[in-house]
């Protein structure tokens, strides 16, 4: 049985995440997935709209996801030891240097490894966080636009 | 086999719709869900952030999720004739005359038993569509507000 873990944020569930988290699985036979913590997400990039516990509920409601789990804030590599998988599966746009989670890895005595997934290029342009933000906020900005014409 | 059925749009997926799939799956084995296209929905409430396609193969990756279907625009009870559930769950919150959808799946021979769902009460807050959505466009409000602040 091999062992593939996967990391995100998974705010505002798209088909991105599922494409990411099917290509990992791709690599083993469990997929366990680890979800940052509001407070890594805040620090990485920004305040979620999702608070952590529903991010990590809605994912463990997914059929590819066997196990689901909230990252630790002080030491990334404690998941990994508890969890133990044979494969971390990194996504194309995750900003990790490989080479310093290998040599973490050995100095830890944890064996995984690491594999860099491809792009997701055949999707609907709303198959980003990012992008359903933005659309949102579009559609606001033009009902605002459209109620102040309508008030002149 | 008790064949559930139940129906929304399913935009911007969260806890609230998964307990509403839940509680419609208590009373069978099988859980079909039909999602509602985007013309149904801009003739019920509003806009959908995500288009149909998408709201679609989302809901079809949940394990609680048996089958899942677009709806039909013209005859709502064009699908029910397809799936024929034993069961037709509504919602807490679904506009639904009970009575008429009895009367009509009589004079189509339909022999399904309509079960109105318990309000969900336990959850978050941004279990609802509008509240996530009502989430981020504060956000955006707030860092526009800062924005003009600093600029001063």
């Amino acid at each position: 049985m091999v062992k593939v873990m996967a990391t995100g944020t998974f705010d505002l569930l798209h088909m991105g995440h599922i494409y990411f988290l099917k290509e990992a699985k791709k690599h083993g036979d469990t997929l366990c997935v680890v979800v940052a913590t509001d407070t890594t997400v805040r620090n990485l990039k920004h305040e979620p709209v999702n608070p952590e516990q529903i991010r990590l509920d809605l994912i463990s409601e997914l059929t590819i996801v066997d196990e689901a789990y909230l990252g630790y804030e002080d030491d990334m590599y404690k998941i990994v030891e508890e969890i133990r998988p044979d494969i971390i599966a990194i996504g194309y746009d995750q900003i990790h240097n490989e080479e310093i989670i290998k040599n973490e890895l050995k100095k830890r005595n944890l064996s995984a490894k690491i594999v860099r997934l491809s792009e997701y290029k055949c999707g609907s342009d709303l198959d980003g966080t990012r992008r359903i933000i933005q659309k949102i906020i579009s559609a606001y900005e033009f009902q605002k636009k459209m109620e102040q014409i309508e008030k002149k």
